[in-house]
């Protein structure tokens, strides 16, 4: 399969480009390094991107910015920094990259353990990884042609323990490693509208 | 208690009132009607709203725009308007007014069935409405005072069938007096971080 990993640079984009790369063929993208580049945030860029890597079998993203911090300041400014990035990015690159898929073609898309387990100061990952799993729950059952979408919904990956450990007290870290092996079940399964947990 | 209905003048904003009009304060919020005049989307809008009607118990939200469109021409454009006004509107709404709500206060925000269970054209509906539920599962456990916050998430209301009724086959209609119960379990009850199903 010719695969696109957006976000493919980050800490579960390299781990799933390790895992794919030894019998699929890999685009890896980036938003400043990788074969091509990206700006989610921009539906041109996104179109770009793809009429540049031609047809493709799967599109995985990895990648998307949040707002952390207390809810009791937060602002509305602050709250889209989530909804732009994260969400709207993610969607945005299923809707556009739905039309350079294969028929039978996949997106997967990256959640995370806090759709389901609010942390102090996540109000906007708790809404926007909730919000994906919502996208991906519609998405599946109007998609054309043979299309699925699921979602990888990790809890903290062991390599980002010392960044963000502090945050989230008592979560059980995962190699990142062990995260890539949903993707894998996600592109080469048969499932549509699942949402992957891993934690 | 004097309460806040933003979206008064709507269907299930005029049968809150109805229900809570006996026994409490009510200050009815529109867009265009009402006492009381905010545009959602507009962080000051809702600031100088809050600041003409001073502090009070309960702030309940039954407004908001989604998209409705088939999913394979969807742009990010259009998955916007539910983004900035049915989420980041009601979002809003809560972080502001946490500021103006008498200690042990509460807000009511509005959802809907197709968190759960999507239909054909209902993508952005179903990403908001689940995104809702993930806000106040978040924001219910960090906010302070003990100030709760709930979401009501009605069916498709008899007074609302024949506009929408099309859309929603074979979903079971309520009348809009019986969704408005649940914005009174949320406001007199106890519970927070709730997701109060109508159908």
């Amino acid at each position: 399969m010719k695969i696109v990993i957006v976000g493919a640079t980050g800490t579960i984009g390299k781990a799933v480009v390790k895992e794919l790369g030894a019998r699929h063929e890999i685009v890896q993208v980036g938003k400043t390094h990788g074969q091509y580049q990206v700006d989610i945030a921009d539906s041109t860029s996104i179109r770009t991107l793809f009429e540049k890597v031609g047809k493709i079998d799967a599109i995985i993203s990895t990648t998307g910015s949040l707002h952390f911090g207390p809810l009791s300041e937060m602002t509305a400014e602050q709250f889209r920094i989530g909804l732009e990035s994260k969400l709207l990015g993610q969607v945005d690159l299923a809707l556009i990259g739905q039309n350079y898929l294969h028929d039978g073609g996949s997106v997967t898309l990256t959640g995370g353990i806090l759709s389901e387990e609010p942390i102090r100061y996540g109000t906007n990952a708790t809404t926007v990884n909730l919000a994906l799993e919502g996208f991906v729950r519609a998405a599946s059952v109007e998609l054309q042609r043979g299309l699925r979408i699921n979602v990888v919904s990790p809890t903290i990956v062991r390599e980002s323990l010392e960044k963000f450990g502090a945050y989230m007290p008592g979560f059980e870290a995962v190699p990142a490693s062990r995260v890539a092996l949903a993707y894998v079940r996600s592109i080469e399964g048969v499932q549509t509208g699942k949402v992957y947990r891993v934690f």
